[in-house]
């Protein structure tokens, strides 16, 4: 077996480096009516999900895509050792209801809207550890339900900034098995708390692209590589914002990624059309994103290699009303054709 | 290197085995007047650790908890590749704003009262994995930053019902490192939510019971092991109540503990003097009875062989008034002197 190997500062890569061999992608009906529409494997015209509250329709979601990314990787769910997964709900409650029928143990993480780069990280390393054959991860976000547990309830009607993003109502979820598929994850930088000390909880963008742009840039001095040795670099939900942000700091850091970078939350939604400002954002933004989009890109080739960077702002209302800044995480993951 | 082994449907067995070669703990006044005060490396007179709220005390305590931990270790923070962090506020703010400052690569985690079994599996993975040298663990809760998330204000001064369980102040954090110190973990078996449909917040026991018994049978189960090949088998805050259940449930499925089985929740305070009811609860009752009690008798060599079990009772307020039941989880890590 070959050995995983320590790279640099914070980087590692994987000896046996997992496949994802079965994802899929739950949207609601917005996210159905954007640019990746037809690209989703379920697009629910209700976004109650047949159930009587968000929380519930965001449980269901996610289910909803462990089944189905199960199905597409041919594995029944007690063949699945661990389980990670994720919400930005308190104390992911989306999570743990919407996971405890498939019985498999669970590893319950919380990185805000990088979740989805924190459970495959996990899942990677599980599997090149070997101590699974098979591993899921799976993240969530509801329009819905985050409003209510961040901002205002839905019949208030609160204006919007132009910097916010929109929540992604969405879940993806990523079957990792030893053989199969024709995607790999190959390295790993895992990010750290980055505070610039913003304070704007309507301007994600600007509270993540710190953390996005320190993840980034360790990647490329641990691995050696160039922005060019990349096919695209993807952030999870910087939005046009943030965007804006990130590229100017990784030309202080003496890096131009503007050719190469991308972002999921600019992806998801039609600027013109859907009114939803800065972009989409979410456990479920880079989770669908990644599964309707950027894994078909590399499974036929299109893109050799990828640095997919999910980006989390970190805060809850309690933190944001006693005056805390909102610091970002941003967690990368190298995906290879294979 | 030795390889790591899955060990039955839900165990592994490490290869290289890490050491526990640092931990500390941190608490509040109440838990240094119990059985343990003295014990702990730092008690508070002051709940507020010198902040301002109180989720700026759990914040503080967390860092203190993790620089004496490193102290002890005689590891700087820069050496620690992997921070697994978490505690039961929502979006885990206590983990995001205290442990930034360590500018340590974080995988924040969710497993309710269970995350300190969560973090010390991972971080003990990681090790075993070739991930890194060094990964800290650290988990905490704070008394009246959980009953204002959970419960009630304190000044609104509610009656506690018997079966209520207190939550504790207090941070526990772990070194782990590949020689030294002399315990180390030796398998991991992993837990999956566990729901009978008990639905009384104010009776945490018998929520996680079950829980606790799925995990320690499976443990058992896997490898090949009887209740009396454990000196203890310790859960982490099941109380009076719950422990009762949990040897009932054990004794069901063939299984006869109650000789030795502990429970940190019952361990913390003192019964007759302290009024907390059904004993200690929160992430940080495992982790500072760990380091307090635990560790030190395994590397006495008092005890040769532990199962440490902390159980987690997943449930938010808006959960719990949409009617949902109270799901457990639990996470066993095995435990030996070396």
């Amino acid at each position: 077996m070959a050995e995983n190997q320590m790279m640099g500062k914070q980087s590692i890569r994987l000896g046996e480096a997992p496949h994802i061999i079965g994802n899929a992608s739950v949207v609601g009906k917005k996210e159905g009516e954007g640019p990746l529409g037809k690209a989703f494997d379920l697009v629910s015209t209700d976004d109650f999900f047949g159930e009587k509250n968000w929380e519930a329709a965001e449980s269901t979601m996610q289910a909803e895509a462990v089944q189905a990314a199960l199905g597409a990787a041919g594995v029944k769910a007690f063949q699945v050792r661990y389980l990670f997964g994720g919400d930005l709900l308190g104390q992911l409650i989306a999570t743990s209801f919407g996971l405890e029928d498939f019985k498999i143990p669970l590893f319950g993480l919380y990185g805000a809207c990088s979740t989805c780069g924190e459970a495959l990280s996990l899942a990677a390393m599980t599997l090149s550890g070997g101590y699974a054959d098979y591993a899921a991860a799976v993240t969530s976000s509801h329009f819905a339900s985050a409003e209510k547990q961040f901002r205002f309830p839905l019949s208030y009607g609160n204006q919007r900034p132009l910097a916010a993003s929109w929540t992604v109502t969405g879940s993806g979820a990523f079957i990792l098995g030893k053989q199969g598929g024709k995607v790999r994850i190959t390295e790993i930088t895992t990010g750290k708390v980055v505070d610039y000390g913003v304070k704007d909880s309507m301007n994600m963008g600007a509270c993540m692209a710190p953390a996005a742009a320190d993840t980034i840039y360790q990647n490329l001095m641990d691995l050696n590589r160039m922005p060019a040795d990349y096919d695209r670099i993807i952030t999870g939900d910087l939005g046009y914002v943030g965007q804006e942000i990130l590229i100017s700091l990784m030309k202080e850091k003496g890096f131009d990624i503007s050719n190469v970078h991308m972002d999921c939350g600019i992806e998801i939604y039609d600027r013109e059309k859907q009114d939803t400002h800065s972009g989409g954002s979410g456990c479920g933004c880079s989770a669908t994103v990644l599964s309707a989009k950027i894994l078909p890109m590399i499974a036929r080739g299109s893109w050799k290699r990828v640095l997919f960077v999910p980006t989390g702002a970190l805060l809850s209302t309690v933190s944001f009303n006693e005056g805390k800044s909102v610091p970002g995480i941003a967690h990368g993951v190298v995906l290879e054709h294979c």
